[in-house]
């Protein structure tokens, strides 16, 4: 049936989606009432239209600046350096996070060709030392990379760059998940748990 | 963000997509081209508009009767019967039986106050009985339903109503699947597949 072959070959674009999923989600549309696939595909459309990048931060909003730029209630002389949007999102999930954001828009990775002026690292460094006026001056970036090759080599780079200014960098801890287990952790996770041992 | 929030709401109403992966698929719809998001939203809203039932065997079409009820190639005396229209996709796809099809909508089952005359097997027996003039008599019903007890329950149904009027009617074989491990298979498998078992 072309009708349904094409939006399983559309739906099996998306991520963690395989064919069997795309087939379930496609019986499941059959069955759904229509105004259920009617707003659906009205979401998916609008989606784009309303969804931008903040002018500062660079994470996803619907207004510019985002909300969390333009809040007063946030820790405004602290910045979270982050790779991707949805990043932001996960971490103000975790509601642990009080200060701003910034959206690298990727890390350094010289075998993919990413260097440092391929990424929003920049406006990262003019907001550091230029705040606006009356602006309380920022004294903390906390690099939340992954603890990954090239996110390890984006937070050093940024250490670099940022310490002379005066700005203390710092990185999230690495080391075992909270319910993980020692016998499940890897080698390297193990090596970096033991230098990040913490008083108790 | 109300766009993202609307869209993650309806995608996790999907089978087999949660909140995590609702939220990968609109991330990937962000930073995808438009023209993806587009014939996205396209086909969900056609896909009910083009896809209709067989009114022969019930099964998903586009054409009516479908490709398989109007095949001369197909071998017109057997008729496999299944719960549901996605059943036929699954058994096309095995290239395994070149018979007819009947969708029955469901499974008898009491305890959902499901009976047989929820079911379109008044339609089979129609089917099974009263052949079109100059078409092959039906021969053989095989019941590919399940093996669960609804599945069973309605293929011990099926034979004691059809039987009576000589046709055969016959079930998939039940037992260890292939790569399967009998360590691995529950009491019930591992008893039905030594009542099932062949000569070698």
């Amino acid at each position: 049936m072309k009708a349904l072959d094409e939006l399983v070959g559309l739906l099996t674009r998306l991520p963690g989606i395989g064919r069997k999923s795309a087939l379930r989600v496609a019986y499941y549309l059959l069955k759904a009432d229509d105004s259920f696939a009617e707003s659906l595909a009205e979401r998916i459309r609008g989606l784009k239209g309303s969804v931008k990048f903040c002018s500062i931060c660079g994470s996803y909003t619907e207004s510019d600046p985002c909300p969390v730029c333009s809040s007063e209630a946030r820790e405004r002389g602290l910045i979270c350096a982050v790779e991707q949007p949805q990043d932001v999102v996960t971490i103000e999930a975790s509601r642990e996070y009080h200060g701003l954001y910034h959206v690298l828009g990727g890390l350094i990775s010289p075998l993919d060709g990413v260097g440092p002026d391929d990424l929003r690292i920049r406006e990262l460094v003019a907001r550091v030392s230029g705040g606006r006026p009356g602006e309380a001056p920022v004294t903390e970036v906390v690099v939340a990379t992954n603890p990954t090759v090239e996110g390890d080599t984006t937070a050093l780079y940024l250490k670099r760059l940022l310490e002379p200014s005066g700005v203390a960098v710092t990185r999230l801890a690495t080391g075992i998940p909270v319910g993980g287990d020692l016998e499940y952790a890897d080698r390297l996770t193990l090596a970096r748990s033991f230098r990040g041992r913490t008083r108790l």
